[in-house]
């Protein structure tokens, strides 16, 4: 069975013999210089020097919780732009939060402007962040994230930028310092190659400043995290074996560089979509992340579409919400999802009857 | 070498090889039927029959304050019994969310008795809940858990009793229903032999009616684990390889079923015992946990003997806060920390220059 959702992705063989290796004691020399190696791995991975970087033990939506709950207190104003389940979620938690400020609401699968954006801000009183849904892995849609970045911080340098990155850093293009982003997270599961239950975040300068020290157990606060985690160690006890599968994958990352990898996951993203173009096929998003595809196939059901591609070994994903039943999601990340594993799925594709 | 820390515990290689199967997408039929057999499993290991089970990405620590952030509200009356370091963490985060009540605090290695807390609680106007530890890992002081509960719920019937049971429960006997408690948790890395990321707790109906439904993103409220493990299911992305490592466990300790396993833990922790005693040795708490022994021996420089220990391949820990430097503290969990293997430490500490 080929796994093709996005998210679980499959996990290379390299990754699930590190991921057996013995656990070691947290508390000792030998897991700081494992951890070491993996915040310097993460470095890499999110494109950041001056950025401080660690690791929590949580999905996408406990890692960006944490994120967002350490860096925004009460009654500050935030914007969220949300298009999808995922920075839907973002904007539920705001409100749990009790965060002043806006929701830029757009239709699953359409994008948000950097006007749109700044309008918004415009109105604010105080606007003290915002939360970007880099790429929404419910729809595959994807923000201009560079050119939003660099047009807040021309008019809001105080801005604090955060980004959803789960489903695109180790995907795709994603420069930390570059586009002066404050903090961001990663998820085990997609582009990293590895299980679910490990994120990992980055923070820039200025969003450190902003964490406020707590007890030391408090472990949904990032303030701990960061202390530890100068000392290549970590507050509670880590997921020492998803650690070693992380070590595994930012080794293979930095040996084959990141340019490669986002190139062949861009590459499996164009094969697939002109193949379904070719069939009269629709994307659903006005524009696409490389990471995944949604589709949908002129007089397919969707749901039965997706059991005959299982049937015939590829398992891909249907729509979550309102999409429902109505599209198909198929994943490019990883080595396992390829430009040739998606000639095959096109070859199923083209053969379903219609 | 031997991992004989209280946490993490040597994973055994059929854990090990169930945790490096490839990962099966979560929102399938496949996925929900081994997650029917690791509640089942469950159920076994908290011995619950009524009570709901569910798993959760989080160490120890992040899995008992969700339990707490869900069971109880700023304002209302919790009495937190402290005597060690992972106690006073549930008395920290009592307070940062706002409890009104009580930290019954004890001299670490000392244990609070029903008395003393009966007491505290007929001091309060209404207290709504209590915070035990059963087994305070820092020290391997025990709670007489029967005992104090069955007290509890004859003076005060709609107390919550709240079960931090991490190192106690799969290493020793706990019964969830028998004893009347409301919640309880454990975690991967001790008694189940696991890598830590994941854990597990029980909620009884008195419990599961405390959960105030929240939003579908909320992974810090145990109401949506709640809600979609009532369909075999999970709201957020699963560790799904830690959960095949679960189901491993499971299967192993209901092949053996619990008292073996729980009389194979006492043995190695008696062995041990008796044999440091006879050296004249000094156990800490007053009353000592199976799972493991916080002792020190007459003469002996605790950092060294942890070094000289380590160098011949046994790693222990050493004490933790006010202990550092004081004591030595040495696991009796899973098959790798037998009466075989202890006899083997208790050889190495007898022929160590005093």
């Amino acid at each position: 069975m080929k796994i093709l959702t996005p998210g679980p992705v499959p996990i290379p063989d390299f990754v699930r013999e590190a991921i057996s290796q013995a656990v070691i004691p947290h508390r000792s020399a030998e897991f700081e210089e494992m951890y070491a190696e993996i915040l310097s791995g993460l470095k890499y991975l999110f494109q950041t020097e001056k950025g401080k970087v660690g690791t929590l033990i949580a999905s996408g939506t406990g890692g960006m919780e944490i994120l967002m709950h350490s860096l925004f207190r009460p009654t500050e104003e935030v914007l969220i732009v949300s298009n999808g389940k995922f920075s839907q979620r973002w904007a539920d938690y705001g409100k749990m939060e009790n965060w002043e400020g806006k929701i830029l609401e757009k239709e699953w699968g359409k994008i948000a402007d950097k006007e749109e954006i700044l309008a918004q801000l415009h109105q604010m009183a105080a606007p003290r962040g915002i939360v970007l849904t880099h790429c929404e892995t419910s729809t595959g849609a994807l923000l201009d994230l560079e050119e939003i970045a660099f047009a807040l911080k021309s008019q809001f340098p105080d801005l604090l930028i955060v980004v959803d990155g789960v489903t695109s850093i180790a995907a795709q293009a994603f420069y930390f310092d570059d586009w002066h982003i404050d903090a961001a997270l990663v998820a085990g599961q997609k582009g990293l190659m590895n299980p679910a239950g490990l994120a990992a975040y980055a923070l820039s300068e200025v969003a450190c400043d902003r964490l406020q020290p707590t007890f030391a157990g408090d472990f949904h606060n990032l303030y701990n995290y960061v202390q530890w985690a100068a000392r290549n160690s970590y507050p509670f006890t880590p997921a020492v074996n998803l650690l070693y599968g992380l070590q595994a994958a930012l080794r293979y990352i930095q040996a084959s560089s990141l340019p490669v990898i986002w190139n062949s996951t861009q590459r499996a993203a164009r094969v697939f979509r002109a193949g379904i173009r070719e069939m009269g096929g629709k994307m659903l998003p006005d524009v696409a992340a490389e990471s995944l595809t949604a589709f949908s196939l002129p007089g397919c059901d969707s749901q039965a579409l997706l059991a005959a591609l299982k049937a015939q070994g590829f398992w891909l994903s249907g729509g979550q919400g309102p999409l429902k039943g109505k599209i198909l999601r198929i994943s490019h990340m990883g080595p396992q999802a390829d430009a040739a594993v998606m000639e095959e799925v096109l070859a199923a594709l083209r053969a379903y009857p219609r």
